[in-house]
């Protein structure tokens, strides 16, 4: 599979006029190699496939990557790749500008007749459409993500820390079989919840508080994306009010999600409901991005973003509205794109 | 507290004959702010310090930084740093090369009549040297994973897997206080444990396998480091040979780290214990390096490595050896370096 993933970017180096493309980039390492670890990069070239891994790692990579891909390993792994370079006679290789360094490029860059050529995102742009292994993995995170927010919110009691109910969301995930959480799980009471990107804190549950949780999780290194925005006790008409925009916002932005479609329409679309109902001005964050072994991979489903939709992107759904010092609310769904539509893989 | 870290940046600034520094590191912006969110970035200049947030962060950062720091946010943040810049006149900045990409530097350094200087790893230098609160933090987050792996070898049972074994243990940080744990934590049964970086599978333990678990968490941002080899029934005398030369190794390591010797000693006398017991091919990593915000900071105890250890540096000691297709020992404790020698804070 990997191997197929590898003959495929060889193709579209060919479209582009390159010998090669190298990553540094850990997901894209482990899409096209298999093998889950930090420090490796690889090489697809016409000369060959390379993963360069340092001496601790190698005899696991071995262990795991398929026969076409040779393990190089060293003490000074970027001389080897120089060498790799010279010996297959490459004179143009592709890299992504956006995920290596300033000193990083500097000192593999150096060798004389060849030219780097920046092709950002050019593996997550193969990497946007999923084949159905990785819709499987996703759907797995999607669903355990759904269930375990159901239970977690259902058992909610007075007097629980933010904290506490983000390690009870959690332990589900990894009793339903997830390997890890696919980021800092975000529970939000009341005036928290104001805050899109809070970091859970210390604070108390007590009648009346809106409860945001924005969870997700991962199987097999894929990842899923829900957030919902609950209420605790009687709900106050306020957050009826707030709730039911964005739930209108979304249900019309997911309902729009079909191939030939523009991220950036979506965008449009939910924007559009909450501009009209008065709070624009509080929706301060995109719609939504794609999911897959990162947490936010292209497309962006933001203001003007150009991208078009295409069977086989994971995207999320997830406006919100946040008003200061009250409460905020988001809903968010993470949905398949199908050949007609789409498919909510969170439920 | 972080204003004085500032003013300190700003006054190491002056001795580089730069009028400024950028970061856009994570860790860097939370050590000078405070503030504990992606998307940020923070220059302290001759002009004044300035936080560039999103537009969705914003109220929550202002909500947390000191007065000094002036929260700035707009939907083009690096045209707000252009003209922040400008209007303070700025010529000469400091960045590190190592932590921005190329197309990022690209996007913010052709202001005309501006020189970006390179000061690789410059907030990470002074980070070294931690302070009381820091190492308070990283002492509480020492301790509690201590605890955590002794109960965890205590309660392991035939049958479970390294999965299982590995949540139990996380289970315990957050019990004591921890807000996440350091790094993927690795439990690696038998031969598994060869791998200096396994990735916890479901393997089920069974009695005669040596147990490793490297783990840590964190309090307060800061983390801990730990890895402990242990063995489930009865003791095999290889294990026994193996598991007492790398004992002796981090032994003599940790007896010689005091302020005024250098990295790589550290490293040579722990690897000098190894090679003389025949083993040399078989440590295949550095013997340690800092911790603190990040897991892996300056400096490194690694072959060579000519950083002098200080007072108040944090690091780990953690030699190891690997026999592939058998098993692995590693040993491994995080250490505050004191004025006449050093704490086990890992206890």
């Amino acid at each position: 599979m990997t191997e197929r993933r590898r003959d495929r970017l060889r193709e579209r180096c060919r479209d582009q006029k390159v010998d090669g493309y190298l990553t540094f980039d850990y997901s894209d390492v482990f899409y096209l190699s298999g093998f889950p670890s930090e420090g490796c990069f690889l090489l697809v070239s016409r000369g060959g496939d390379f993963l360069f891994s340092p001496l601790l790692l190698a005899e696991q990579a071995r262990s795991i990557v398929d026969r076409k891909l040779s393990v190089v390993t060293s003490r000074k792994l970027l001389k080897s790749l120089e060498s790799a370079v010279r010996k297959d006679g490459l004179k143009k290789v592709g890299y992504d500008s956006a995920k290596v360094t300033v000193s990083l490029f500097k000192s593999f860059s150096s060798g004389k007749g060849m030219r780097w050529v920046p092709l950002d995102g050019f593996v997550l742009k193969q990497r946007m459409i999923k084949d159905e292994n990785e819709i499987e993995l996703i759907s797995q995170a999607c669903h355990a993500t759904f269930v375990s927010r159901e239970s977690t919110f259902g058992l909610l009691r007075e007097g629980q820390t933010e904290r506490e109910v983000a390690r009870a969301l959690e332990g589900l995930f990894f009793k339903a079989g997830a390997s890890k959480t696919a980021f800092e799980t975000i529970v939000a009471f009341q005036e928290n919840a104001a805050y899109p990107h809070h970091v859970v804190s210390d604070k108390k549950l007590s009648p009346k508080m809106a409860v945001l949780m924005d969870c997700g999780c991962a199987f097999g290194g894929y990842r899923s994306d829900l957030t919902r925005t609950g209420f605790f006790g009687k709900i106050s008409s306020q957050f009826q009010k707030i709730y039911g925009i964005v739930k209108k916002s979304q249900s019309v932005g997911m309902a729009a999600v079909r191939p030939g479609v523009t991220a950036g329409k979506i965008d449009f679309v939910c924007r559009e409901v909450i501009r009209k109902a008065g709070y624009g001005d509080y929706f301060v964050h995109g719609t939504g991005h794609g999911v897959g072994l990162d947490i936010h991979e292209p497309p962006r489903l933001g203001i003007g973003s150009k991208e078009v939709l295409r069977e086989g992107m994971v995207v999320t759904v997830e406006p919100g509205i946040y008003l200061p010092g009250e409460f905020g609310v988001r809903i968010e769904d993470t949905l398949l794109v199908t050949k007609n539509g789409c498919e909510v893989l969170t439920q």
